[in-house]
């Protein structure tokens, strides 16, 4: 019997895919058979309201939810995670709705120069030597006689062994099936790239002639955005970088959500191509297409990222990090090769991951810690990373203690209606004009926004409260008259209009309301309260900090006073804070380039003490009194204190 | 546009298997794609008339061949490489005609018992010791709490740790992946399976609870057939085998075919997949079904063939094999990982090749000479093996000559027009009635056959030579009358009728024509003139030869009187001749079963000195001489001289 199902086309523009689903198909669903990557922090629940489209033609069902208005509804608003196709359809995306736009940044000379240069100083200023075990060496055989009719291999093998002195030489099967055809097309003159091992040698690569390059490939996997470079390991010189959002935002926009997708049918699978080949893949691709080299010139590669993303990463099962008592699998990850995890590039290149420290704690915060130098010094600093959770390290060469907080996505703009990562179209920056309360806004890379980034809200609620629009719990002074706060009957609370339709790149208003100013203040009370709960277990105040880095994506938008303003860093003073930018990708650089700083990125992991914050007596209490504007206790912040007269 | 293409069902009888293709798609082709695997020793050229089917139904093309006869053209018989479909058609095969005819055998611990103690003598009295570097090793762990709450993987190397005093062990990412699992569902009591490395320990395997068994897998890779068995790494005794034809056997029947095939584009591929996956993960499959194991259960693998079923075994081009100066790509391959050749058993199990000596003698030879014990003893001895080529080695525990005979695939009956593999159908042992000039036939498996495998055809040349049939050259005697005596027009040449049509599975006369005895006689002479280089390349002669060692499939039904009438085996006393059996596989269940019989194999390969044929001055004389029956020097065969008053 066969079964007749109809069929229906579904056109998004203005990219122009088309893809063809059954009829009942979740328009979620098509786009992502169509290769569109829409946002859903919420996973696909309809929570978030992110995966917004708009419905140019065609017949669906949509399911109701209060996230979007009548208004836009009648505009032929949707989100795709409730809508359900029935006919031929065009689907409208504005150009900055999809996930996965590459970024791949023609890397001067000048600025990776810079970048080498800040991290070389760092490994050297702390006695790690730069440099790797890789060899290159270019072999000239005879040619083979009736007389010296050896095999290819043991030929090889037998010149080797003059070079290295040394007989115990590695052979992976890729290599040898190559072998044959590069000697003969290359004349018997081929090049190796060989691994030193403890007992001998890996080859990882042959080149037919003379010369040959080799490339390391370090990779910064964030829960939203996904960081990598390409680097000459001979020179230590980035050759390319390219970023983009993690492809696993499809699938849930933390970790907490990526966990509970994992545990589904075909679910784990699904966040592991997420993550490799949707990903990492296709920024390798990028790269390598631009620098024109083969996949196989790259021979080592080095992953820093959460712990939850590190067990993506290999397709190992997260669940057991979030059920009592938080067991990762591992901490540290077996040295593998890239064939074990698909990773696109030449399959017997080892691949490292950064090690983590416990379940919410990974690979991602210990580079930040190596690249920091933190570790190494006399100072006591606190290492703060925004990124979609919150993690925290305090200390110095004697001692760190970290720990985890539950800060969510809000950083990278996640749980906040019109929140974003920081990509083309985000409000980053923002300041309030005090007589008519008109915000004045900086956006990334076009004229109109589309929402705002964790910068620009950290700038907004600080510009909010100063000018006195909220309250110190975030609640807005209905009393003020100005069209640029509103009632929200759909959400029954109040919110302040940032940018109207008519200023919008897709005509819709970006509002900051009272909800999402809820969940930006448990947020930052997270970082903040996480932070004095490690001062408490060392016996130490705020005064005590010699130092505060500052680390993450949202590192170089972001306002200190005004993230001291409300209450997210502590009141010390300004030249305290330094920024070092994507401090997980810096650290994995550091890795690639030198072996020492391998092994110093596990010392390092093993030295940190972790500390559950569910776990300490005092911190509840702590998160409670940080979840106001700037907090209960004005005294941690006295020169706010000072300056508004609290 | 869209082209139309006409599609055609095309339906194998008895076997009931259809298939869908294009019009215009060759018979070949078509049941290949069916799953059905035609013999075709030519490699699909139309030149060896092997892969005949009886068309039932249904138009077609076919290009004439001289391998039919009107009459059976008539009957609807074709050759299924010469055939194009034109409309659904219905096929039918003989039951014999199929290749893959997989046998398992149900090991009964007699015969299991026999073999294991015939191979451990060998090994004992040589001195190698029996045992491998894996170990099983239980392991129970105290479950996690918040209190001790280190990772999976670091819980099992902490206790790893105390057990085997080391730390240094690898985790494949197969075992990691499964750890979290296993542990929770088996209450963090799991068995380990481990490999002592040099530096350490690999971990291959691990299962829930306090047992687990390991396996190990020896398959012998021959050009015609493939035997494989299952082995308890244990204790040493083998709990299955199995046995099929080569799948390979489509693209070529000996192996010179079989690497210009894998010149043709995707050649090299698809006989890589028709030996893995194709032959030898269905024996696998088959094995593992019959004893209830997972495929992770066996965790170490020895295979032994020649230097092109190597080279195809891995996926490596075997080209340079048969061009001057005849360099194979490697003798000693590198030990690799099953998952490395996509073989379907653990995929961290070690892939142990027998290693080569020179481009025609393989893995095999060397396997055989190990279990013979040739390389141990005092005496002088001849091993020879009548595959699908012709090895053979001369020698004792001070020195081993080898060489390589051109002998095609006759002994496995190739190259015969009614010739076949020593299987169902095959008529393995000829008397021929001196007065009536009548065959007293001996089938394999059934009553009646199809044709005639090695020893019969040894069988019958010599009958048809003592009994005056043919002359020394092989030239059928014109003058007897009989009816089993007639010329072919279609060959131009005559022939002996060995079975009518009335008596056969297929209703199709079996004979043997000048033709074949011709190229019998070529393959004779190779083996028989290779010997006598070898002799003559240390200064001995048949006389100083102790023993005489036959390997091989033939050598179970081989008439040690008969072959010697032919001129394939040397006239010396019946008591020097001992049969092995298919040492090939003896030699690698020894591999599998004992570490230092895998060096001892390595050793031997290297100390045997290959003689290469071609390039000898004496060979061709011998060669030619060797061509007739018994040879042109009757001197050589002085008991026959004597009976047959030559």
């Amino acid at each position: 019997m066969i079964t007749y199902m109809d069929k229906c086309q579904v056109t998004f523009w203005p990219i122009g895919k088309v893809v063809e689903v059954i009829k009942g198909t979740n328009l979620m669903e098509a786009a992502r058979k169509a290769g569109v990557f829409l946002d859903a922090p919420c996973g696909g629940k309809g929570h978030c309201g992110k995966c917004r489209v708009m419905i140019k033609s065609g017949q669906h069902k949509h399911e109701y939810t209060p996230l979007l208005s009548e208004e836009e509804i009648q505009h032929g608003y949707r989100l795709a995670c409730l809508t359900w196709i029935q006919q031929d359809m065009t689907v409208e995306l504005t150009e900055v709705d999809v996930v996965n736009d590459i970024m791949v940044e023609n890397i001067t000379s000048d600025s990776s120069r810079k970048f080498v240069n800040r991290t070389v100083d760092i490994l050297k200023s702390s006695g790690i030597k730069v440099g790797t075990n890789f060899k290159i060496v270019p072999v000239k055989l005879p040619k083979p006689t009736i007389d010296d009719n050896i095999p290819d291999l043991e030929r090889v093998q037998r010149e080797l062994k003059t070079i290295l002195g040394c007989e115990n030489i590695n052979w992976p099967i890729e290599i040898l099936r190559k072998l044959p055809v590069v000697l003969r097309n290359f004349d018997y003159e081929i090049t190796l790239g060989l691994l030193k091992t403890e007992s001998g040698y890996n080859i990882i690569n042959v080149t037919g002639g003379k010369r040959a390059s080799i490339y390391g490939l370090c990779v910064d996997v964030g829960t939203t955005t996904v960081a990598a470079c390409l680097v000459d390991i001979d020179t230590g010189e980035i050759k390319s970088s390219a970023s983009s959002g993690n492809l696993q935002m499809q699938y849930g926009g933390d970790i907490i959500n990526r966990i509970i997708y994992s545990t589904r049918e075909n679910g784990l699978e699904k966040l592991n191509q997420a993550i490799i080949e949707g990903t990492i893949n296709q920024l390798v691709r990028e790269m390598i297409k631009k620098l024109a080299i083969t996949e196989d010139d790259i021979i080592l590669s080095v992953f820093a990222g959460n712990t939850t993303m590190a067990h993506l990463l290999l397709g190992v099962i997260p669940e057991n990090i979030r059920l009592e008592p938080y067991i990762p699998a591992f901490n540290n990850a077996p040295v593998l090769k890239a064939g074990d995890i698909a990773l696109n590039i030449n399959k017997n290149a080892p691949v490292f991951l950064l090690p983590n420290v416990a379940s919410y704690v990974g690979g991602d915060i210990v580079a930040g810690v190596l690249a920091s130098g933190l570790w190494n010094s006399d100072e006591t600093a606190l290492f703060i990373d925004l990124g979609t959770n919150g993690e925290i390290v305090l200390g110095n060469r004697d001692w760190m203690l970290t720990c985890a907080c539950s800060a969510g996505p809000a950083f990278e703009g996640g749980e906040i209606s019109c929140g974003m990562r920081a990509a083309t179209g985000a409000i980053h920056e923002v300041r309030i004009d005090r007589q008519n309360l008109r915000p004045i806004v900086k956006v990334i890379g076009t004229s109109k926004p589309k929402g705002i980034c964790g910068s620009g809200i950290i700038d907004l609620i600080a510009e909010m409260f100063l000018k006195g629009i909220i309250d110190m719990k975030g609640k807005i002074n209905q009393n003020i008259k100005s069209d640029r706060i509103r009632y929200n009957h759909h959400l029954g609370c109040f919110e302040y209009v940032v940018a109207f339709g008519n200023e919008t790149i897709d005509g819709l208003d970006i509002t900051l309301n009272e909800i999402d100013i809820d969940n930006f203040l448990r947020a930052k009370g997270a970082v903040y309260s996480g932070m004095r709960t490690l001062l408490n277990n060392i016996g130490m105040s705020v005064a005590d900090i010699d130092k505060v880095i500052i680390a993450g994506g949202i590192g170089q938008n972001l306002d200190i006073t005004n993230s001291i303003t409300i209450g997210l860093l502590p009141d010390i003073p300004q030249e305290k804070f330094e920024f070092i930018g994507n401090s997980s990708l810096t650290g994995a650089y550091a890795c690639l380039i030198s072996d020492e700083a391998r092994e110093k990125a596990k010392e390092i992991a093993d030295s940190m003490t972790y500390i559950e914050l569910s776990a300490d007596p005092t911190y509840m209490e702590e998160f409670i009194s940080a979840c106001f504007l700037p907090h209960t206790d004005t005294n941690l912040f006295p020169s706010l204190k000072k300056a508004m007269n609290l």
